[in-house]
């Protein structure tokens, strides 16, 4: 039976990733060797390594004075990097999930935290609008997309202090406008590799303002000076993440990721709102996720989710269970998860719907 | 023709790594799904990291009282955890190379550091003796095998403060008594894993005892309390690292490993010693590593060291180039490296020699 991967993350890779990461670990760049055992100084993995840099640059479209960095662990890390590396006094976050608030908490090890808005009384359903940012913080930190809660910031932010965003779960998804951004950050077991590497784009003359001493590894300069070769980097993660940019670039590039994505989120959440035993947890239309689409049973059908979950599983869809915090059910829909996943999906709903 | 794979790290692996891995990036655990896009929350990956820590447990023999992490990241993001966690006051490091000296470097951002030996004065190539460390260290630090420059200390020490070891190059390829060191850890990526995860074997009782606030991921009691899945942990390098344990108890475990690592190091030791061509770095037998075998062109013959790296370049021989602070040559002899790789370097040294 034909699986649809609708896991969160880690999540679905473009088959191309996958058939070239399955022959490197065989033989890779035709050394006779596996990509596991090459030394990351080998000529080949230099070259790996710098075109990831580089297509990573062109498919973002990112400005000169920014460098792209491949560091090992997750966002997790990054959440006291951030602060580590910027925040001198003051900080601000926006408060739209459990990673916004994650991020928010390593802060407080640094300087003074401004929570600017928060949408945790709704149990973070809705991004919220109109805060005002101090204008003596360090940086803005937001999440774009909150992979628990199905909501995101489809739209670059303009505000008055350095940008810093987790795109964690929606990299790659559309195009950014990287100029308005001081940092961007994310783990790539979304839209672009494995577990086990960070990608981030760091507008350099930001970092070297704070006075506090910083251990060699979580200093953004020790990796931007080394090209993110400064210890060993997760070569086989770095590798598959090549693969997926030159598959996105193959594909059209970002702005057909957004062509795509709109497509296939419009589809699931038309069939959540007109399907009798379903709704969407998040009823702003402008802050639903492309990447991550939540649904619960409706009222008179709560007694139904198990039935459901076990009659969409039975028909191939993997990993559509809700997060704990969230229940019921939830499709994430990254860039490589085909339109006709998602056609299945619906008619598994529609199926269950004649049923009941 | 035969490769024959002496890098230094990223390094080979057993075949039986290389084969499920690249099986399990096509189809993991019958999931139909790649390993690279499976949640790490699924019950396929759990048993995976639960299955890992208990081989690791077991093949060490490791006692009660302490915990297997697998984390992402590096050795060189341990350099600062180490003290972050561990160093109150006062921490004791032998510096026995580069990556001693860089683990003692991140030491200092977190309180007094005493060098209680350091080979420095003579390249690194013997491990000190007779030091004594300060009754009031919080720990001693010590790199059990020097990669760069071809030492080891081959003997558990017995000190008077908590040991902490990182053993990245060493770690698996002779019995420990783990009972003897407070803290081991190390990079994967020579006799475990692909490179993108790291192992800390931690006595829990150590932890909690410094008063400065710790990064939620910088703290082992994080990982600790969440059996190393905290955040998403580098689940294709932990998959991999997996194999390479399973492998190792098949194979007789690490009194075997240790057998057959003093024969290969005997073979190639006896040649170098033997053959006019060349010598060995380290004159100390006791302190020749068993994993990193460093040796040079004799002085007479120094000319021809370009022309010795060609042949046997020519010959299948990968990854024997020393590295620049010792020049030369290094032959890597990892536990996945067959006696067989070790004497087609020294047929190529003896018909070199002949050739001269």
């Amino acid at each position: 039976m034909k699986k649809h991967n609708f896991y969160a993350g880690p999540s679905i890779l473009p088959e191309y990733t996958i058939k070239n990461t399955a022959e490197a670990v065989l033989n890779f760049a035709g050394t006779g060797l596996s990509v596991m055992e090459v030394s990351h100084r080998g000529k080949e993995f230099v070259a790996v390594m710098d075109e990831a840099r580089a297509l990573f640059k062109e498919i973002l479209d990112i400005p000169q004075g920014y460098e792209v960095l491949f560091l090992g662990g997750g966002a997790s890390t990054q959440f006291c990097m951030v602060p580590y590396n910027l925040l001198n006094k003051k900080a601000a976050y926006l408060n739209t999930g459990a990673w916004a608030s994650k991020a928010q908490k390593e802060a407080h090890l640094f300087g003074e935290v401004v929570e600017v808005a928060s949408s945790k009384d709704a149990n973070y359903n809705y991004i919220p609008k109109g805060f005002s940012v101090p204008e003596d913080a360090d940086y803005l930190h937001i999440t774009t997309n909150n992979t628990i809660y199905g909501t995101e910031i489809k739209e670059d932010l303009d505000v008055n202090v350095p940008l810093v965003a987790d795109m964690s779960s929606d990299i790659f998804s559309r195009p950014v406008d990287v100029s308005k951004y001081a940092l961007i950050y994310g783990g790539a077991q979304k839209n672009l590799a494995p577990a086990g590497v960070a990608f981030v784009v760091v507008k350099t003359d930001i970092l070297g303002k704070v006075d506090r001493p910083i251990p060699t590894m979580l200093d953004y300069r020790t990796h931007v000076e080394k090209g993110s070769m400064f210890n060993t980097p997760p070569v086989l993660p770095v590798f598959a993440a090549l693969q997926t940019l030159k598959w996105l670039k193959q594909q059209g590039g970002v702005a057909e990721m957004q062509k795509r994505n709109r497509e296939k989120a419009a589809l699931l959440y038309d069939e959540i709102d007109r399907n009798k035993l379903f709704k969407a947890t998040v009823t702003n239309h402008e802050d639903r996720s492309l990447m991550n689409i939540c649904f619960v049973m409706n009222e008179e059908y709560a007694d139904l989710e198990k039935e459901f979950l076990d009659f969409a599983t039975q028909r191939g869809m993997v990993g559509i269970k809700g997060h704990r915090s969230v229940g019921g059910f939830r499709a994430s829909t990254y860039n490589a998860l085909p339109i006709e996943s998602v056609k299945a999906l619906v008619e598994v709903m529609q199926e269950f719907e004649r049923k009941h």
